[in-house]
């Protein structure tokens, strides 16, 4: 069954391929009273919007974002917000090939198997562009916890990660690979050139930090934070890992190195580290909440691959049309939505249940 | 908000803290006609139960499961089946230390900062304790996918990992820590006694794989298979990383490394690979469903710990009590509990899209 | 908080104002594969639309669906279905009164009480313009029950009844009122002109049968098909009460009168009466679906009412902006689609649990 | 599908079947620092409890509640309550016929044609029994809002109807029938009286009404505060109509009879009328809320039915067992019940959308 409705009191529901007229979300549970203008979503979309650098996809699509309900005079009025993308820049012809045979590490043959027939075209829903929708929705969900700053960056691309002692998040917007180290940006222009001249794709891992969240959002089993997270981030097309805090690194620890010790501090306990990522028990500590995604390099390459055609026989397919040679890079404004998104339904849930 | 709910059409909710008089779970959303019993649940309990080795706490639960509704003559109704465990063995009075101040990295402060005050006996509602509860769950889970094999091991404990090429699927019941590789099995020995004895604790990497998922389970998105194992997984105590096939291996790939390459097979294509670990824009494509998961050390230890009291006043703490001292070998049973819920609830939902 | 979605594996989620650029829904797991297309939805769209007779509102909307997602050639695929359609002739300056009192028994003191403010252009989204999505999404879920044939009618407006006995269904269309009982429909012509001149209003009560509906749709409590219906008809505006069967009726009778005796049939037990109305215990019986559903008059009238200012002070208000003098009358296609959407999602709740 | 949860942030699930061991709920969502125990529940309990006068089912179950977690020193602690309540007296024997012919009016014949079998002791799941876990969870509901008075009553049995005129709140609690009107109970005491005799059953109207929910709580639409009555109540076994405020008899009434005038008042205005029944545009006024509900004679009735077997033949059919004659006098707890929890469910969502 398609679920493509997210949240829990603050929900969203996106629609859209990538090559049908148009995508979009609409929002259900926003509360009422918030600025809310195409305007303050826009800055959001251009900063995932393909075609910036020649570093990501050459689609040309403007992305501009049309509110279609929910605000009057300039302020949302509780009612769903319907915000509406046009597809502009499409090319269906350059998908003959893969409506025939099946891309290996692409959607298109358990799509086949589970629907009995697919929307070729530039991989229909299953598409990056879906995540245009996302972060549109993301931006609303900003305007629902102001107080909240998130910032996501690229922590490695194909295996080669920055240097977290040169980390600098005024450098993170200063380069087309939001790395906040410029020394592995400097290489990372090598590496991803040379991706892209080849017709390749690399993997890359996103960081994401949410701070100012008070000690208290979450849940301590089901709807724990960190799961609530990892399912926003996992809905992600392309991600196939996620961590919390130190992740796996903290299998390997024992528990005296992975307390998370406490002192006194002015508002709450002062922690002298940060193991647990912001949330322990499920709920919010009050640290920055650290989050880290991996996504896989996409399967769209100029290497013919053996695969198999509908009818079931042998064949090679090589992916034309346009693409990101590090879908990765433009994970980091979906990311930081995903995490908005979340933030924003359990800041709703917690007022619920406490009042505050 | 608490969110003791879990599942889409196959829905199932726990409840239960360490030292209440019970816990138990209610499923909702099971087909009918289904063979049930509670000599199917009782071995799935027994293979997580406490105190079966010095290698978990000592901590005495028959856990004897009762099914108080749901079944007629032997065989699922079709109306919620409520399950039902009774505590028998619990200590409160160890917690005195645990009401007055915070341990780090446990669930305390943030359920005081969301809740106003706790059930500080036995970490509560935080416990793993609860965990028994799914594993219940997951073997009524199992009665609804009969063909598909769900079985997890233990890959690493304290950063110390099991050799692949020494795999073998016959010795994970062998040995205390669902161990495949007798090698590891035997340095784990040393290095969790180790611990025991210390009053220390280690985190651990667990794997699990589900076969026989035929392709086509799952959806493209939002409640694509690897999010709803996220979420699962992540829902669980002590987590705080998941992957999915090779995820964070990934993103260190190329497309061409990464790709799953495929060959006319006899039913469906055959796969060379499975770098995606069975799931491709996120619907199952027929092979194995790779699941990897990340238990942080249980961070009661014995060693003192500097923290703050309810108060806000600076103290050191040491958690006595009884304790696993790598809680992430109880976890697979857990895991693949999960997994086997997450797949029970797929296969309904696929059913009622497809009709097959 | 505004909930709008509606269903539970088939969901649609409305949105839109009466004044606001456009309207639409969008429907989430549809099964794949099915003949859509806008020429289906259009007609049911048409039925529903205003300014056809003068005992309808005036306002000329060409209401023309446009399908954005989830089709393929002219096939579901699975994905999310986006509905849209543009809102052409608002006149937002009709309610300039209506932004500072409230009109008596409608939605604008309590909006005010809730969110603080409100779109006060036409009701905003407590507008009966928000049925035609609902309409619209009522088209596609007829789709997926193809063998189930819904028709609704109205039986009474402001208290004059029709003639069971005169019930004639190849009379439905054949006026503007879908009134069965042409004698009825003569008085009705006469009753409608009056309150549309004299600018009353009057309340209508709405009849719909589903036939073709097999026996085992439904559930025993929660979700049984009654109290789905009953959500499904009282989440349409001006809606006041639901009866499934004899509904008040059958509280007059007794055990003896309101037994529906089987006799042996050909497919099942032949029903020798029908007093609930096809669903017994929640569950379909394979009887025809009954459901009866009242419509108050709608609150927009031109007789001045008292009332209060935003600021509290005592007023008078007459409501004027073009409006239907009978909301009941265009309700039938409503009752319809609301029918049908609740029937596709339960069909699909059977197969997933039954594989039937 | 079987769906047996209800509501949508404090949210309740049922569990149990009438000749099971226990039945109960489990409650999640409720916020934290309540003062809940046995003591508070227990009184609800008894109030529905069968075998307290000559007029109900000679059942005898003492229904004592259990809360076995969720509470911690005599308050909630915002995790799942758990409520489980004995069956004591099944008496099993007595449904011998029953498992092979379908009753009519029952859900004998529907579930099999659902499930492929059935639980036939008893009605198993579809029993009245059920309802004592939603009146044990209603108790919760009210702790939440402790603001709110809901009392419900028995407006009418089997046709013959209180005098409006001669409502007296003090004496439904002083005859056997949550009567109103003395008269009217007199009268009553013979009708059911002669029905119990004659083994025959009788419906019932009940009518509830809520005082002190402030204005603001429901939402325009889909959970208008109307749907999720309607919902509540018709999920009730044996209802089978639902009304708020003048419901079908508005339908027969003008505009201008139907406008509930304001006046200044000093909390927000003063309505002259409540046709509305509290609620405008789905959202509560501040007025009583008023629902009324239809229960339907029970079917187990002496009388022999035509009816057919289980292999489809020819049959009668008397039902034997202990019932209630007219199952809708003890549905006044029940549906006081169902109003509270739809009541604190809506709190919670005004909390979480507004902060208030």
């Amino acid at each position: 069954m398609s679920y493509n409705t997210f949240g829990r009191v603050f929900r969203f529901t996106t629609w859209g391929e990538s090559h049908g007229p148009a995508l979009g979300a609409v929002i259900d549970g926003c509360p009422p009273g918030l600025d809310l203008s195409e305007e303050w979503i826009q800055p959001f979309l251009d900063k995932r919007r393909p075609g910036q650098s020649r570093f990501t996809t050459q689609r040309r699509e403007p992305d501009q974002v049309r509110i279609l309900s929910g605000t009057f005079e300039g302020r949302t009025t509780g009612t769903p917000i319907a915000l509406h993308i046009d597809n502009v820049d499409q090319r269906s012809k350059d998908y003959g090939e893969v409506a025939k045979a099946y891309r290996p590490g692409h959607a298109d043959y358990a799509y086949d198997a589970k629907y009995g027939f697919r929307d070729y075209r530039g991989g229909g829903r299953s598409s990056a562009r879906e995540t245009a929708a996302r972060v549109a929705a993301g931006a609303v969900a900003r305007a629902v916890i102001p107080h909240v700053r998130i910032r996501g960056w690229v922590e490695a691309i194909g295996g080669d990660a920055i240097d977290p002692a040169s980390f600098d998040a005024d450098q993170i917007d200063a380069n087309p690979f939001f790395c906040p180290d410029p020394a592995a940006a400097a290489r990372w222009e090598t590496l991803v050139d040379a991706a892209r001249k080849a017709g390749s794709s690399l993997g890359a891992v996103i960081a994401c930090e949410a701070t100012g969240v008070p000690a208290g959002w979450g849940a301590p089993l089901y709807a724990k934070l960190d799961s609530e997270l990892a399912a926003a981030a996992m809905s992600i097309n392309a991600v196939k890992g996620v961590e919390i805090g130190d992740g796996f690194a903290a299998a390997a620890l024992s528990g005296e190195q992975n307390a998370d010790a406490m002192r006194p501090g002015e508002n709450g306990p002062r922690f002298l580290a940060n193991h647990a990522g912001g949330i322990a028990g499920g709920i919010s500590t009050g640290q920055p909440i650290r989050l880290r995604v991996a996504f896989k390099p996409t399967s769209s390459i100029l290497t013919p691959v053996e695969t198999v055609t509908r009818a079931g026989e042998a064949t090679e397919i090589a992916t034309r049309g346009r693409h990101d040679p590090c879908v990765g890079i433009r994970g980091v404004p979906v990311v930081e939505a995903m995490m908005a998104l979340v933030l924003a339904d359990q800041m709703l849930l917690h007022r619920a249940q406490t009042g505050r």
